[in-house]
């Protein structure tokens, strides 16, 4: 008799998005006028680049006569393109990254979701609290994070690091000490990030204890800072402690084309066994190499078109990014992000919940956000706005928000 | 300090196909003026059909543009697919498959990989053997299969059903009652199949058990046979007990374009658990949907242009499968398949074994097939080739068989 994965059955409900539709839908049937404004999602709104869809059209003309056709993908991505991720995303940013350390898949999440396949089931994993909620909900489902606590939201075997604003959003290394460490930066839901110095108290702190951090840059080409690293490979020792996770969905806008890339590196030893081959076997089994046409295409990405088209769409998103912020900030609420990420996270007023403030945005000014308890218990309290949406909208979601007669008073 | 999944080391290095290319080489650099000719690998050789070609383009031209951009799709998959294969694979036959029991996904390999997470580790696992190498790798990795022992080529906890000559290669009911069966229906590499009534007695047998069957249709587009399903669910009973994985590869030449889906029927419940919620759980989760413009082109394998060119395309590939299943008769070899799948297995001659074979092949008639035993124990004495050759390789492949100074004794 067949036994099922019981861990799933301990993963609660994941209401978040089907309550703010509903909550949408209400506000919506009763205010049939009144036109909505979406900074709720992380889903980018710019088309792709001229220079991607070009190549586009090209790689799928190749797929379309006998003498170009290409059938099966390299398991682990084509060379041309993981040797062009790691001259122009690596070693022109001195880090020690090579080709063959690069494995090409279908997008970040897959990746971020598969990765902890890797790891023994007794691993003990930290996470920033908030965040991408993917890390936790992952190693749930393998048997990792003990028995939940509804009251506190809380995993047993969890450790929550909490960013908050008291903390500056920069985690502090735990008492207890992880074997993997999660760490999203630029981080989503809060915007911000770590610079070149706080990283590598991290990097020191998992080599010391044998840890592995699992770095999620999904967000790196919106970093605008110096000192903020946008590869964790640009800190001396990672190479002996880190996994990165690259995705071209925003700095590309592929969130429906799909396509990402994991780093890791040789030097990764744990137990005497290299993870670069752990990952490669997991890779060459369970996948079979990512679309031709979409890694031909993101070769565009790193031509020189190509880079100034995706330059002007980032400063598209991080103008709305700068408005938000800006607007935010008149309007009286406390604001943070927004610098080198597409996130603004602000400060929900009035000892309000993250929910109340959601059905307050939502009734006095028509704009839909994310509740910041949706990304983890310390996310209570705090709201999430993204830079996504059209220039137009997003001046308008902060006029209204100016107009807002709760924060008038 | 972090461990790592130990269940990876149990592995046995995969060398078929490395050494396959080492032999190869070594032949290639003795014979420079010979061509080889390679029917080994399973990978389609004509170009994606007009329809799809142009499917593609007019996704691709939408995605250049704001108005019909699409960002991230539904992770199960865009509705219009779903309906469509609900329709025309499904219901066109009679079968009771809804539009929300297919999952869209970048194809059967990751799903045949990945679905054994949604099960307990301690299910026993069936296989016919020989078969696709994935179903018990993946298992492996999780740790379901016990040990391996080198002299047998055999797991401890893996039940197989050998399909050989002497029972029709029909899998017989196993005396230990497995959890998950696995079965390749029309057969990789046998290119044998089941009949509706020797499938039925599988869905009855696993009814009766509680086991559930995971059925790879890969190869469905190319049964010819009235009596042989091309779904599982063509089979009374089957929506209690089976899941069956479906790819694009091989009827519209994905290989390298990647979509395939999954059925999960609704009625498919495990102690008291919908397998349906938990494999939507695990898609929601570690899977962010697969391209708009892959799911947009695959309409067109629905359209009657795309349906009559790929009518084509398969009588080709069939065309190639019948001249190599009949010359390979008349040199005198046992020959096996080629009628509703596009693999020839035959019988090795004079009781070799099938890496003896393999040189046998290469060095008299310069053609690269792949051994029998790299699929399984029960594969020890015979040989696959592929009809996903050129008409004119195949052709000369053939000639040269018949030719070859061992067949002509």
């Amino acid at each position: 008799m067949v036994r099922v994965n019981e861990n799933y059955l301990k993963l609660p409900g994941s209401y978040l998005f089907s309550t703010i539709a509903k909550k949408v839908n209400a506000y919506t049937e009763e205010n049939p006028g009144k036109q909505i404004i979406r900074l709720g999602i992380g889903d980018v709104t710019q088309p792709i680049a001229p220079a991607i869809v070009e190549g586009l059209q090209q790689a799928v003309e190749e797929m379309g006569r006998a003498e170009t056709f290409h059938g099966y993908a390299p398991d682990l991505g084509y060379g041309f393109l993981r040797g062009t991720i790691a001259e122009q995303d690596y070693k022109a940013r001195g880090c020690s990254v090579e080709a063959d350390e690069i494995f090409i898949s279908d997008g970040a999440k897959s990746d971020c979701g598969n990765i902890q396949e890797i790891f023994h089931e007794s691993c003990r994993i930290a996470v920033c609290d908030p965040v991408y909620p993917v890390y936790v909900d992952s190693n749930v489902m393998a048997g990792r994070t003990g028995e939940y606590d509804e009251k506190t939201g809380k995993w047993s075997r969890v450790i929550y690091m909490p960013c908050t604003a008291e903390n500056g959003f920069v985690p502090e290394l735990p008492t207890e000490i992880p074997d993997l460490i999660y760490l999203c930066v630029p981080n989503n839901p809060t915007g911000t990030t770590l610079t070149r110095d706080q990283l590598k108290v991290w990097v020191d702190y998992a080599n010391e204890n044998g840890a592995v951090i699992l770095y999620d840059a999904a967000y790196e080409a919106y970093i605008s800072e110096d000192d903020v690293p946008h590869s964790i490979f640009e800190v001396e020792g990672a190479n002996t402690c880190a996994i990165e996770f690259r995705s071209f969905s925003k700095n590309a806008g592929f969130t429906g084309v799909r396509l990402g890339f994991t780093v890791v590196p040789k030097e990764l030893i744990r137990q005497g066994v290299s993870l670069h081959s752990l990952w490669a076997r997991r890779h060459g089994t369970k996948f079979n190499g990512a679309p031709y046409i979409v890694q031909k295409a993101a070769m565009a990405v790193y031509s020189p078109e190509g880079k100034s088209q995706l330059k002007e769409q980032i400063s598209y998103y991080m103008r709305n990014a700068r408005i938000i912020y800006e607007g935010l900030r008149e309007a009286g609420l406390e604001v943070f992000g927004g610098i080198n990420a597409p996130y603004i996270w602000l400060k929900v007023p009035g000892g309000m919940s993250s929910w109340e403030f959601f059905d307050l945005l939502l009734n006095e000014a028509g704009v839909v956000g994310t509740p910041g308890s949706g990304f983890g218990p310390s996310g209570e309290g705090y709201f999430r706005l993204t830079a996504f949406g059209t220039y137009e909208n997003t001046v308008e979601a902060v006029e209204r928000v100016k107009k807002m007669p709760y924060l008038r008073k």
